[in-house]
Formats: structure tokens, C-alpha cells, sequence
């Protein structure tokens, strides 16, 4: 079996990690946001793509979600003794050495699918991971400008990490998408899956970035395979992360409901909302979705090994 | 009193930590080598500017002579779990640092003298370091080819460090320098000297090299005022480094009196050797060099102070 499942950062990872026990004989390709990349230092920072690698690959920081265990800062604290920032992004010695070996690489001229199949070469994910898009998109995020009266538009990063999302979100804006090309491989990957699945990643800033890559939604909706999803709101509230917040810039409830019709029965054939949302299965599949409420909450691998059961399952179901 | 010191590493920095405790009034411009620049993983490494900014900010590894003190080794292990290397140069994380800011600002477009500046504004070395040119220039050795019949061009580094001079070295080659121009301010900090010094530095790929960029022989020929050098040849032997390599390279022996003469009376017109090797003053001042044989050998900070109080010494002596 083909899965192609379109991923964010920590949702994304610990899903595919769940998935990659259910199904352990699928082939499965990761299309990984790439729109909080950032530069900082004058390094390539993808931290969507390495929290896949790295979680997958088994260089993650468990609790922490994100970035290497054991990681000291030596690096980032003689830069700041040159006064060099930014301060507030989290970047150990270990993970410098990714955004090194990346930023020599484009430096050299390859794409960035291709530096990331490089760098995978050293942590064997087990899936086949490729980036939206080897062309730049960043995705910034309309906030009050905190010196004036007007408003301005700063990175993702900034606005989730720096200021974490405590401000108002006006708008998200993938800057860049309209003009991007899907990466060498994302669209075959669509056209010859067997399942499309959305994880529980952030609707807007992870799964919806994606999809703003000129082609993907199409290749998707054309795919003519079942496409399900599991929500990332359980209740009224964000499984993680802060998805509310940006949630409400593009005018969508942080419900279960409200997602799933955010990505719409042209997309979506299933979706998967957590037990205390079971009131809202009749609401998902008025919108012509089928839904079905399970736990949703990824507590630990049995769990997320048994929602992703559920969402082949339901793709098994919805295929007929 | 204005003092302009031409430069390389080690040996350079330490004399002059001697130089700016014998003359503390004094306004020091020191011209530093970047013939031995270069490109690792990406990033710009300047080991002779670094080894003089950290030396005299009290941020070197004093056995070591190079690098930080208390260095960790995390990065470069994680970019050798990459497969990316190097691995025979030694960059430490806090060393790191330094090369990632400098790249960052090259990055953005600041010539090498105003990296240099930002980067000293840290330190406070105490002195105005100056690189010898912004443009680049890099030292090849000229060595049998190891896989072939015929002789290949290699690094400086690569000769110095990875090969530790272990095999002939046919010719040096600053590459770039007859394009290269002196970097802003150090015709000027020529002109307007009283006395210059050439530390015991390598007459070849240091001194040389500094000399090697166009203008800069012709301005300290010109400027009318004192050229005092201290002997990097104790004896037979180099005080240390292995600069007897490269000047048989140049057809240099290596002697005091020979790289004395090397230099020439049309540039040097004082030159110190160490009290073991009194017997070829005369040869010296037969070839038109002011001599004296002193204890030269930089054992400690008071030896090291008396040399350079000796250097100026001597310069006040043939200023006459």
C-alpha cells in the first residue's frame, strides 16, 4: 500500500511514527511543510522537515518534541556573546550541524529535496520524505505592530515561537506558494498513492501550507483515492501548539467540525474526530464527510498506532 | 608611537602580547595574513586573524597556541555522523561561532576588514587588526601527487595540517594575491608608521604572503621609517611550525641569515637572531641589515616583552 501523508512538524512526526507500526509494509511518502523554514545565522533552518527526520530517525528530543536530546548551546551562546541573534530560537550544537550540512549544500546548488534525501541518508526515517516545494515560501503572519499603529507582517517563527502566538493573528500568508513548484516527486507520489492522510498538523500553517502549493490540492482532489484526516482540535481546544490562534485568522471555529468543512468534501473523503466530539459526527458528515469519533489523543505509540488504524480503516470504508 | 606588525598566527599573536606590554602607549595596526583562509562546511575560517583576535582578547587556547580554550567538539562530530568533513581540521563550537558570524556578514555582503572590525568589537584585541586584502587569496603548495606520476596543488591547509608538511613542498602559491589589493587602511596605516616589525613569523607563507599582496612591499619600502624582523629560524631549526618546509620550497635555507637576506636590505634594515646563532651577525650586516643576537626564543611573557622592546630597540637604533 501507498500513503502519502502530508505532514507539519511534531503532530506530523509522532502520527507517521504510529502509522509506520500499523501499516509496517506500507509505502509511505512524507510531503513536509516547508513554510516555517527560516534563516537565521545565515543557515537554513527547516524545522518541520527535521522534526520528521529526526523523530522518525530516532534523533528526536522526546519530550521536548522537537530538535536532538542532549544538546548543549555552546554555539548559540558565543553568538549571542557577538550579539548576534535572535536569542529566542531554540538551536543546539547537534541540530546546527543539519542546518551546516544543508546550508553547504544549497550553497553548492542542490535543491532542498535533494539535501533532504542527503540528510536522510543518515537517519533512515523509513519513509520517503520530500519537502512541498524546493522553492522558498515562508509563511508569515499579520499581527498589530506592536510600535504603531498599523500592522505588520512578521515570519511564522516569529510570531509563534518569539511572541507565542499571544497576539492577535489578522492574516497567515504563505508568501511565495502562489509561485512555488511542487518538489521533484510530490505530485507522482499523489497520483500513485493508494491514501492520501492529513495527520492532526496545524489545518492552516502545516497541512494548509502545503496545500497552497500550486498543484497539490488538485493532484489530490484528482487523485480519485480516499483522502482522510484526523482532526487536531479535540473539543474546543488544540490537541497542541496553538492551531486556535490561526485558526481564527482565516475565519475558521476551533472545532472538529469546523475543520474538516475548512478542508471541504472536494478534498476530504474522511476525518476522524477525538470521542468528546462525537456530538459533531452528524454536523462532518452533513458536509458529505464521513467521520467517525475515536480517541485522538496521541498519549503514547499504542494509541497513535491505533489511530492511524483507524484512519486506514476509514479510508478502507469511504473506498467502498 | 605609531607600530604596524605584519602578521600570521601563532607566532605573530604571541609577539604581540610581548609588544603591547613593552610599548603599552603605543597605536598598533597589525596586518594579518589570509593566504591560509578557508572554506570548511560552508563557512569562511580565517585561522591566522582569529588566532590574533583571540590571543590578545583573552579568548585563546594558550597551550594549544589556536582555538578557544574548554572547546567542545559537538558540531564537527555531528557533521562527521553526516559524512561531511574534513575531519583532520580542528573546529571546536565555540570556534564555530566565529566562522558562522563572519560567513553570515560576508553573506551580506561586508568585506572581510569590516567582518574583522564587528568581530573585534567582541574581542577588544587592543590593537587595530587589520586583513592583509578583503579580496581573496589563497596559498597552495605544490606537491607530488600521492596517486599519480605528476605533482598537484593542494591547500595550505591541507598541506600544513591534514599532511603536516610531511612531504616536499615544491613551490607556494599565494593564488589571487597578484589580483588582490591591500584591504582599506593598511597603505595607510603604512604611511603614517613609525617603525614596522615583522614578528618571528613564517617568512613564506605569513610575512610573505602579506607582502606578496601588490603595494604593500612598495609601501613599507617607501614610508621611510624603521623595518625591524625578529628570526622564526633559532639554530637550524624553526622556533616552531615548520617553516624550514616551505622555505626550502623558495630556495631559502634555513637559517637567521637566510631568511634575513631573503627579505633583503631593499626592505628590512634591522634584523634579530637568537643569542645561539651570534656568529652570523656579521653576514647579516654584510648584506646591509642592522643585526643583534638576543634570546629569542617567546618562553613566557617577560621574554617575550623583552624581544619586542629589543625589535623597537633596534629600530630606533638604525632611525639614527
Amino acid at each position: 500500500m501507498r500513503i502519502v501523508v502530508l505532514a507539519g512538524g511534531i503532530g506530523g512526526a509522532r502520527f507517521l511514527r504510529g502509522l509506520m507500526s500499523a501499516a509496517p509494509d506500507a509505502d509511505i511518502t512524507v510531503i513536509g511543510n516547508t513554510g516555517d523554514d527560516i534563516h537565521l545565522f545565515g543557515l537554513k533552518v527547516c524545522p518541520d522537515l527535521d522534526t520528521v527526520m529526526y523523530t522518525l530517525g530516532g534523533g528526536i528530543h522526546e519530550e521536548q518534541g522537537w530538535g536532538r536530546p542532549d544538546e548543549t548551546f555552546t554555539v548559540k551562546e558565543e553568538l549571542a556573546a557577538y550579539g548576534v541573534g535572535p536569542e529566542w530560537f531554540g538551536l543546539g550544537d547537534r541540530d546546527f550541524a543539519t542546518h551546516i550540512v544543508r546550508t553547504q549544500m544549497i550553497g553548492a546548488g542542490y535543491p532542498l529535496s535533494a539535501v533532504t534525501e542527503a540528510l536522510c541518508a543518515r537517519w533512515q526515517p523509513g519513509v520517503r520524505l520530500l519537502p512541498m516545494t524546493d522553492d522558498r515560501v515562508e509563511t508569515h503572519v499579520l499581527i498589530d505592530d506592536p510600535d504603531g499603529e498599523g500592522r505588520k507582517a512578521v515570519h511564522f517563527q516569529e510570531y509563534w515561537v518569539r511572541l507565542r502566538a499571544s497576539v492577535p493573528a489578522h492574516a497567515v500568508v504563505p508568501v511565495g506558494a502562489d509561485q512555488a513548484k511542487p518538489a521533484p516527486g510530490v505530485l507522482e507520489a499523489i497520483a500513485d498513492a493508494d491514501v492520501v492522510l492529513f495527520p492532526p498538523s496545524n489545518p492552516v500553517v502545516s497541512v494548509g501550507t502545503i496545500l497552497a502549493v500550486p498543484g497539490v490540492r488538485e493532484a489530490i482532489a484528482d487523485a480519485g483515492v480516499p483522502v482522510v484526516g484526523l482532526s487536531p482540535i479535540v473539543g474546543d481546544a488544540p490537541v497542541r501548539g496553538m492551531a486556535d490562534k490561526v485558526l481564527a485568522a482565516v475565519g475558521v471555529e476551533s472545532t472538529a467540525a469546523a475543520v474538516a468543512k475548512h478542508y471541504g468534501s472536494g478534498l476530504l473523503d474522511g476525518w476522524l474526530v477525538d470521542t468528546v466530539d462525537a456530538g459533531t459526527v452528524g454536523e462532518v458528515e452533513a458536509a458529505g464527510i464521513r467521520c467517525r469519533a475515536i480517541p485522538l489523543m496521541m498519549t503514547d505509540l499504542k494509541a497513535t498506532v491505533a489511530m492511524a488504524a483507524e484512519a486506514l480503516a476509514l479510508a478502507e470504508e469511504v473506498r467502498g
